[in-house]
């Protein structure tokens, strides 16, 4: 497969309203879009380096993986997202190495992009998102 | 201050043998860089995406920062480094903001980096790092 960058990480976050100041005014970082995945059961809101996005995540519904994660582990960098060219042929290229697939097809993630998780037992620990831009239609 | 991107990702690693055939073989994510850097008892992998590393850290010290986060969190996403233009004027406006501050001074990270890490009380759990590249003598 050919991954193209780091896409953005993923900041699990009790509430977007307090802690979107310090990615916007202490580090000045521009905020790019906010955004609701019902189906994933959050909240986005997402600041672009120019070279890498953070995308702040808070649950809107108590089941939502975030949810789950925040009253785990605490707030704190929840996933790592990486661009691929190519999602289908990097979840085949996946498959035929066993490595453990959080979704065997491509779903609909932030910004239209079409996204799968590999699951951290096949990373070390790390929650892997991997994403294909959608070219605009 | 100006943020110019995601220069990092740290992954806290039990042992990079064993865990860097992920990125190398499966993502195929060019591997650029092995250091140690003693006084922060780290040895560390680096695969450069082109657009953002992953950085793999071993403790080589049963003392240091990451065998303690591994020890209480288990492996996994450890930090996130930003690049900015100016470190010494970012810990400066840092410090205006009372944003707490683990290095009140630059001090020196791998590949040559000043480096600054900004406390997880500040940001909301989330451990940054922010680097700032030396222009080659």
């Amino acid at each position: 497969m050919k991954i193209v960058g780091i896409e953005h990480v993923g900041v699990a976050v009790n509430s977007i309203n307090e802690k979107a100041a310090f990615w916007e005014y202490i580090l000045k970082i521009n905020r790019t879009a906010t955004e609701t995945v019902a189906d994933q059961g959050v909240s986005t809101a997402i600041f672009d380096t120019g070279k890498g996005k953070i995308e702040l995540l808070e649950a809107i519904d108590p089941n939502s993986p975030i949810a789950k994660y925040i009253s785990k582990r605490g707030p704190g960098i929840h996933h790592i997202c990486l661009e691929v060219e190519d999602i289908t042929s990097a979840i085949k290229e996946l498959k035929e190495n066993d490595i453990s697939l959080i979704n065997e097809t491509p779903t609909r993630g932030v910004e239209g992009y079409l996204i799968a998780f590999i699951h951290p037992r096949s990373t070390g620990g790390v929650l892997v998102e991997l994403a294909q831009k959608q070219k605009p239609q």
